[in-house]
């Protein structure tokens, strides 16, 4: 095998889990800034988020450059294919991370309407399912891929219990909405967090495996009426 | 030139304007079905989304296969790698969709909340770019997809108009605090659907400027502090 093509994979490599780690450090940080009204750390993420973009485009030059320079085949191909993917589903993460600053922010020229352990846990969640699937695609492991994968409805059912209990202040206070309203599309985004972490869980699977299961084919019966 | 590689990324095109028309038709579908309350358009949302995921499939293997068989270079393989991620876009639309879907069959369950005229029209502006941002993939046209990326502010300020309107039903009545909910979600997923477009607009200018606008990186003064 062409050394010199290993290196330049192991460079994107490289570089795809220092995407993945500013990522994550902008998700825990706006979430830090939400839970302990931190104005300062609400704007790290937003400073920082052109890092992100920065990164996500050299990522993508990589990719390029290799798929230019050689010529790939089958596995090779399908990881540079994939860390391509997995590149935009982390820039997503690093706008989540963005938006829910924002929120945070204008969150913060208000009272605190609930204690936000429940929101801390979600968070650290999405960021979990996050980190998992990157460390699937460095260690190139589907079952760990797989996992993540399982995992996601656990997160979509403790944001459905968040939001079913900021409907309740809701009701009770109109003077909650607007706040309560802000919380939910915060959850929103930490479920959409581990949305793309799933996506990437399935990237994964696809590249070690070349098996499609990003949409359970195998499970269908054919075609629905 | 290769007059098979031609051909082969013709199919390519031809696949990717396919799966476009087919999520296009999932979402003006879920709208219809939500404004007419009509439950049979919705169910045929949720049972054509496997059309488009298999399409996905179909298209990201005809893009591998290409990248496989030939050794395409520059134009060629940014346009390969543009129609991957234009695929993901496309297929998560889809998905938008069956949310819409989904929440417009809970919602017929239920009286109307309001006239959903804005909705309809916001939903009209999002397919609108989505059909632009494919128009300019198909006609290597960078100038189309940079006024798609212009117009999403307005698909934005729309949208935030929608749910300013929906807060004050639910400040009004804690009883259409539920309906309102459900309608500002459809509404941010339809705000989804125009950022998938930009998404679109922005690699179609990659792909033919071999420019990146992704993060306006020329506009900004250095990174912030």
């Amino acid at each position: 095998m062409d050394r010199h093509l290993d290196e330049e994979l192991e460079d994107l490599r490289q570089k795809l889990v220092r995407m993945a780690a500013l990522t994550e450090e902008a998700i825990a940080k706006a979430i830090r800034s939400l839970v302990e009204r931190e104005k300062k750390t609400a704007q790290e993420v937003l400073d920082r988020d052109q890092a992100i973009d920065l990164l996500q485009i050299e990522v993508d030059e990589t990719a390029l450059k290799i798929l230019s320079l050689f010529n790939p085949l089958a596995k090779d191909l399908r990881f540079i294919t994939s860390a391509m993917k997995i590149n935009s589903d982390l820039e997503r993460i690093g706008d989540l991370a963005v938006n829910i600053a924002h929120r945070s922010l204008a969150l913060m020229e208000e009272p605190p309407l609930l204690s936000l352990g429940d929101m801390s846990r979600l968070a650290e969640s999405s960021q979990k399912l996050v980190r998992e699937s990157i460390d699937a695609f460095v260690n190139n492991d589907p079952e760990q891929a797989l996992r993540v994968c399982s995992q996601d409805d656990e997160v979509d059912a403790s944001c459905d219990k968040m939001i079913r209990v900021l409907l309740t202040y809701m009701m009770e206070n109109s003077q909650n909405v607007n706040r309560a309203l802000s919380l939910i599309f915060i959850a929103r985004h930490l479920e959409r967090v581990a949305d793309h972490a799933t996506n990437i869980g399935e990237d994964v699977v696809y590249m070690v495996q070349a098996k499609e299961i990003r949409h359970h084919v195998a499970d269908d019966n054919g075609p629905s009426a």
